[in-house]
């Protein structure tokens, strides 16, 4: 067995196995290091485990769980479950050390407080974040936190630029990540009492903040990693989700409504899926829940197989880092900062 | 004199009268009802006023003014200025009873820090609030607070409710506006405590309230008004602006590099331009400073003259309908409402 092992939530989601099964195989075909552990029920996981080619059934293996936390499940409900749901089993297995990481596209609060009771914070770290990247203009912004904490402390604020800073040099490949504290504006004077304290906060903390940044600047291509509230950075995160439908609807309408004739629609068609392939969420879904002692990665719901089996590379690139350990080293190096 | 007089700050923005005084001059001839007072100096206004028509010149007058309020002033140097200066001189003259709206494409923290220590809130309404139309589906989404007011607590939340119901009836010709909490999901146990404590409130207020609405719903078409604090709606706004320029660069910058040769590029224009019509922030420009005694508009501060034209029209509706008279009024209802 290799040991880059993830354990893949098989129910999770707004389609269950007819999206998880087939993310996990272009996953598997994608990276030879891989090898996964399915949670879910074996009537429905064993028939697809037989039609998997030998190569690949021979790096997949099946944890038997029928219970599973619904989408509109509560926190609450899913902690009642315990480890006995698949989403529960497959945390559970990274808190065992059997999995590496865990990858999940049901219910994101119960997601998050299965991880957060099951691995805990890491030292130093208060409370954990959701962290995702979105397209920039020449290339990605990891934005966080994006609705694990609707009120933040400073403290909070700080950490989350570390958690952020390790995410986007492991999962980005962004050498010395540039960070913005998100605001309404640039002065000083603006802004909620934990964001105008974390500034001189983050300034101190040797990371390398760039200063305030406003809504627009996710897009601009001027900074690598964006920290927020969990409240803001979701309603932005959404709302660009919103538009960017919008958008590419409208487009698609037009293509097809003959707007310039027939001759306008196919034309634009190759110009439309190059549009496609940058802002498709499902290139890049796959939030991480940063600041736990193992790796939690959160898929779309609503996400097809090509976004499940991104959603599993990213856990596979985190676990191969190691990013609990390097967020882990990243707070020493900002708490000696902070105190010299 | 007509009595649809609105005055103008010829100096505000990012290009001063180089898009006041054409914007100015395009609302004029779109609306004949209207007439104008422009504020600034003397010998930039002067020349333009000789070289206008005499059927716009005659519905036109100039304030002379010199002083600027800067882009970068802070609001306590705009009140030092007081009625001093261009922006301070166009909020007077709603408050003088003058104009009936003052429009500005200026500093808009200054702009509302002279409007509300000039105009006052009205009775009861706490705070006034920055409210704007943003493109959904099949029409307008106004959203409100946009940046004025960075922490609210649930009653701001309640008046907001109450302005933005008014706004979307007179500027957007929505007979029962359909009213949305902004919210990070649609559990009622999500949220801040502010949030979650101005549900109930909206629930029995008499408004058109349907419940929780999250980023996305912003563009979908289900609701005519969210309601969130300014900092959440400044970031919302913010990012769907920065996404939207980002989405059209991309499109133009594909249609120009000939991907799918210069037939592609060609034949997607109409389509482009469509889209630029619906999704270019020139035709929403103009933000209602709401819950004031007076109507105040502020324009983008780096619109054209077609957008400035644009918030003109919007303060000429507004000034038309009474729009505070109609918040008045519309506050009086829910009170009932709330207190039977």
């Amino acid at each position: 067995m290799a040991t880059l092992h993830i354990a893949v939530d098989a129910m999770g989601g707004d389609h269950g196995t007819d999206v998880t099964l087939p993310g996990a195989r272009l996953a598997l075909e994608r990276n030879p290091d891989l090898t996964l552990t399915l949670v879910g029920p074996e009537e429905s996981l064993g028939p697809w485990m037989d039609a998997l080619p030998d190569l690949l059934a021979d790096r997949t293996r099946v944890c038997p769980e029928r219970q599973v936390v619904g989408m509109a499940d509560r926190p609450s409900q899913a902690l009642r479950m315990r480890s006995g749901s698949t989403m529960g089993r497959a945390v559970a297995m990274v808190h065992s050390g059997e999995a590496v990481a865990a990858v999940s596209a049901g219910n994101t609060g119960a997601l998050m407080a299965l991880s957060r009771y099951q691995l805990k914070t890491l030292p130093g770290i208060d409370r954990p974040a959701i962290c995702s990247a979105l397209p920039s203009v020449d290339g990605w912004t990891y934005v966080l936190d994006l609705g694990a904490n609707v009120a933040v402390q400073a403290e909070n604020l700080l950490q989350f630029g570390v958690m952020g800073s390790a995410v986007a040099k492991i999962a980005g490949g962004i050498d010395n990540p540039r960070i913005g504290l998100l605001n309404v504006g640039i002065e000083a004077i603006k802004g909620t009492d934990s964001v105008r304290q974390a500034a001189p906060m983050l300034e101190d903390s040797g990371l390398n903040y760039i200063g305030f940044v406003e809504g627009d600047d996710i897009f601009q291509g001027q900074v690598d990693v964006v920290v927020c509230d969990g409240f803001v950075g979701n309603v932005a995160l959404k709302a660009s989700e919103g538009l960017s439908r919008l958008l590419m609807g409208s487009l698609r309408h037009m293509a097809h409504s003959g707007l310039g004739g027939r001759m306008a629609a196919t034309a634009a068609m190759p110009a439309l899926r190059q549009m496609g392939r940058k802002f498709d969420p499902r290139h890049y879904n796959g939030a991480s829940l940063v600041g736990l002692t193992g790796i939690v990665i959160k898929s779309h719901g609503s996400t097809d197989d090509i976004g499940f089996a991104n959603a599993i590379d990213t856990a596979a690139l985190e676990g191969q880092a190691g990013l609990p350990g390097r967020i882990g080293d990243l707070l020493g190096d900002v708490m000696s900062s902070v105190l010299n």
